[in-house]
């Protein structure tokens, strides 16, 4: 049977890896076969691709640029590595998605939403994640988390306003797609994040039967 | 005024670097400012992205990663080198544009044509060249040429197909576009071919005032 595929969402510092961990932990304690991935990357031509994007340069990428190579980068990821686990009754656990470019290129930089509906049928099609967990906490907890990991100057409000328009892209996201964008409340205590995830992870094993 | 944007197109070996020299001696004795580039590639990031396309590796790729990889270099060439040459009255000409996608990824792969039409109207929009001049030669000489040019193992029949849907794919380009794509008899003497192409840059720099 066909693994299941479960992707993280969320802004900075509002505890994907964190979450990560715990699925897997979580999963090793089920005996269930799991790959752990990321995105933009999973392959070595989409780290590559990554790298081209995330490495500051001085020319200016276009914006068009940049969501199609973030495009690229996930078609390689789905073709090379998460379809053929997937199809091996393996779990496939991605830090970020798809709906990380909705609401970084789309709602918060302000792209072409048309344009992202169709790269999503064309590269994503009807492999959507079987569950996306979306971690909401507010901007200021989750930019105290990210400041307490390592230094950084204190957020000028375009910052804050620009961190406020993911935040709700995300839950936009959740609102368009209530079946599949799971809100877990990431404000609150480790302990508690870990049981509001569980209770996905179970239901998700309850529709799969075992690898074979 | 705006500079003129011409492209060059054809198979392997048709003669596209030859036409290039002609046209750069000829803008040189018109005194026209002009910019030599070439696709895929033009910018640093845009050349960052054919070596992942171009350079072999293990990993397969994808062709909706690479026809992506392909458009988000483009993206970033008109972005970044070819709008502004042509806002500034420079002519600009490309060793190769949007119909060698049309060709190389579409006819002779089998690449979806609606994908590249709907990437077209996105990447290229109305920057389309004002005039494309296709060396179009029977691939047997084309591939004498390149043969020539430096030793390669005889051709298998396969090949010669696939050169042959290239050449078929860049005819059904110009039927398509008769404006804007001029087929040049590229089998003839490099002087025929000289003459070809100078008929229609005169007729270009007609409708051109000079750059300020
Ligand atoms: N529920 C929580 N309560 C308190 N601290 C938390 C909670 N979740 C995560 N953290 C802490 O917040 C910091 C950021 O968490 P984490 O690295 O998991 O976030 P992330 O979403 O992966 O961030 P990034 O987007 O930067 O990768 C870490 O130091 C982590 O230990
Ligand atoms: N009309 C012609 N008659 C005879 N030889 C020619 C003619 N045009 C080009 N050649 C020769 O054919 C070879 C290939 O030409 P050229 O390099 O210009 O082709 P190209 O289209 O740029 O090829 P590629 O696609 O490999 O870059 C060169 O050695 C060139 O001198
Ligand atoms: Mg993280
Ligand atoms: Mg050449």
């Amino acid at each position: 049977m066909k693994g299941k595929f479960i992707s993280l969402e969320g802004g900075e510092g509002s505890g994907k890896t964190t979450a990560i961990a715990f699925i897997e932990q979580w999963l090793e304690t089920q005996n269930i076969p799991y790959l752990l991935t990321r995105e933009p990357g999973g392959t070595p031509l989409a780290e590559e691709i990554r790298q081209l994007v995330l490495s500051p340069r001085e020319e200016k990428v276009s914006d068009t640029a940049e969501l199609l190579m973030m495009f690229a980068a996930r078609a390689q990821h789905l073709a090379e590595k998460i379809q053929p686990a997937l199809n091996n009754g393996i779990w496939v656990i991605s830090d970020r998605f798809l709906d990380s470019s909705y609401v970084y290129q789309g709602h918060a930089r302000g792209g072409d939403i048309s344009m992202l509906d169709q790269l999503s049928r064309w590269v994503v099609g009807d492999n959507l994640p079987d569950a996306t967990l979306l971690l909401d906490v507010p901007v200021e907890i989750g930019q105290q988390r990210v400041k307490a990991r390592q230094y950084q100057d204190r957020l000028d409000k375009e910052t804050l306003a620009f961190h406020q328009k993911v935040r709700d892209g995300f839950l936009k996201r959740a609102d368009l797609e209530p079946d599949r964008v799971k809100v877990i409340d990431a404000s609150a205590t480790l302990p508690s994040v870990k049981t509001q995830i569980e209770s996905h992870l179970v239901q998700l094993s309850h529709t799969w039967s075992g690898k074979q």
